[in-house]
């Protein structure tokens, strides 16, 4: 990073807002504070986090300040309009606990003593009703209502609790309390990001630059990785799982996953994009599981899954087929054509001749995407789900 | 009121939510909390509010109690956005300052030592953002949005600032922390009343009642009473002012305010009804004058007004002009062809030949929305403003 953008955050920030403000500060050799907010109702990692944590490591690396903004205020208050199930009431234990989690996650990236930790209850508590109108003073309705999922439920007629107009001034505020230099998220958090500037300006603070940063497609392909989602691969996942739900991705996010979260240089990247598909996704799914558990256990997970996968003759090309209802075998042999009725799916279950992902299986197996579906030795299939 | 409506309140209301539910309690002889909010910036009363306070002493006169809120607590924080101008930070001096100026006003129909006198910071001071927040939840932004001058404001682009979306939930939670049984206002306040309903559902209590009653047209008979668009009678002011800004009004409004504001009976008003319009005119500008300042000004003012101009042959049909620039009496004199030419006008002026509601004038003499413009002994105009 010195004197200049890190090549990582350069190569791969959306937007960088302002970019010439932010490189004369790194220029001067300022040590900047950078925000990073987190959401302690949902502590879990997957690799699509990698993305932003790497472009922090940087940072630190350069002696600049990772804050890390521990969401705990809203958290501990639920959502009071009972609306949103995905906002659950947590226990200032649960709190912690879920910190914690994700502090063992983010140490397999992060230098977790330099990191500065705070919990926003520590400003936003205290706060009273006057200071919370005078907060709320300091943008228009008409600005708030810019975001996009509030500008989504607004004209799909869905119903926006009053008092989620003021999460994105509690964020904002946070960037005042802890006095942010830079923030960075995903792209879905462009609006906050801006926001953050609006509110340090009103409260006489220089505004932080900004670095958005792209978002992950998940193991489908389509949608962006999350865990709700059920296409993700999770920071703390097994050497194995990692390994095998790589291996499961569609062969067009192959460059993507090796730039943003490969952790390879670009050299490396566009050597291994020489390989053929198979062989770059081997090497890909290498090189993750050998960031986040060591060089050791992924060779260990790479033997294993050839052993289960290319020994049994896998072959490279697999053809893929959606199905409906993956929860029931014996209906999805049939479907998929492995089986011509159902009563010969089920024999071919019992006699063993049905593997899912190397792994013999009853007529109880669920699949789940990207499952390599093998009846007898040479007819195989990849499950998607819809 | 006994076992049933006042006739006043029967006879006026625009509308009563919900009537069936208010009648019933009224039979069985409960006693009422009948919430009245008052805005301390603007503490000077019109014969306007004569409607509402009317309503409000035969509640008391029934034995019900009036819970009057003071709203000091926003008045004391001002409009922190700084955009509104009808918003100043008062102290808590001037709020106390501008309560007691409300009072004696209000002393002129309520009694006085029977009101439940509250101050909404009682309340509101104390709220934590958290408190705030779980208020804020129990509605939706679309909901708040219906309140007419934010959808009005929406739809033509102007700025709504987000913390104005609190002032509506202040309103409502005071009717939450009196244990209001019914809220009496004006229909500009239809929402906020209907809004209160709803927060009180929300914090477990039965809802109010509301009476919404009609807002009384000021002396120009176009727009509503208003001390900013100075087409009002002040309950505070002088007798001869009442009687003669009273006589000002045009005609088409003589039955509203007879109906409205006089205090005088069904009967009465009918009777008053047959007169000419000028007497009938009289009547009700005699017994505004009565009721605010007693039946002995209320004769003095009448006699003065009568020395004055109909003594001076005042016609009763005066003709009305719209003129353009009130604060120009010469310009003004020309315009209504009261005199030929500037010239001429400014030596009519000289000869003391000018008029103004009987006085003479001066060519700095300023004209109002309703003064009678006489020049020599039987050229009448009324000055009508746009």
């Amino acid at each position: 990073m010195s004197a200049q953008f890190s090549e990582r955050l350069r190569e791969r920030a959306v937007q960088i807002h302002i970019a010439e403000h932010l490189r004369a500060r790194l220029e001067r050799g300022e040590k900047l504070r950078v925000k990073l907010g987190l959401d302690p109702t949902a502590p879990d990692l997957h690799v699509g986090h990698l993305v932003v944590l790497d472009v922090l490591r940087d940072f630190q690396d350069e002696g600049h300040t990772v804050v890390l903004i521990i969401g705990d205020y809203t958290a501990m208050i639920g959502d009071p309009s009972g609306r949103s199930e995905t906002r659950p009431v947590l226990s200032a234990e649960q709190v912690e606990a879920n910190a914690e989690t994700y502090f063992e996650q983010v140490d397999l990236v992060l230098d977790r003593q330099s990191i500065e930790v705070r919990h926003n209850s520590e400003w936003l508590a205290p706060m009273t009703a006057a200071d919370i109108l005078r907060l709320m003073g300091k943008a228009t309705l008409q600005q708030v209502m810019q975001r996009e999922d509030f500008a989504e439920r607004l004209k799909a007629g869905a119903p926006i609790g009053a008092h989620e107009i003021l999460y994105p001034f509690n964020q904002a505020y946070d960037s005042v309390a802890v006095k942010a230099d830079l923030e960075i998220g995903g792209t879905d958090q462009l609006f906050n990001l801006l926001f953050g500037r609006e509110i340090q300006k009103a409260y006489g603070q220089e505004p932080q630059d900004i670095a958005v940063l792209p978002l992950l497609e998940g193991t489908d392909g389509v949608q962006k990785m999350s865990k709700s989602l059920g296409n993700y691969i999770g920071i703390s996942e097994a050497p194995a799982e990692i390994y095998g739900k790589t291996m499961s991705i569609p062969d067009q996010l192959i460059e993507k996953y090796l730039r943003l979260i490969s952790g390879l240089s670009a050299e490396e990247v566009e050597a291994t994009l020489t390989f053929k598909p198979r062989d770059a996704k081997a090497a890909l799914a290498r090189q993750l599981v050998k960031r986040l558990h060591g060089e050791e256990a992924a060779a260990r997970a790479e033997e294993d899954f050839d052993r289960k996968f290319r020994q049994r003759e896998v072959p490279d090309e697999i053809p893929e087929r959606v199905v409906s209802n993956p929860d029931d075998l014996v209906g999805t042999l049939v479907e998929v054509e492995l089986a011509a009725t159902r009563g010969a799916a089920k024999r071919l279950i019992e006699q063993g001749g049905v593997r899912v992902n190397g792994e013999k299986s009853s007529a109880e197996t669920k699949l789940r995407d990207g499952d390599v579906l093998q009846a007898g030795k040479r007819s195989f299939v990849r499950i998607r789900l819809k």
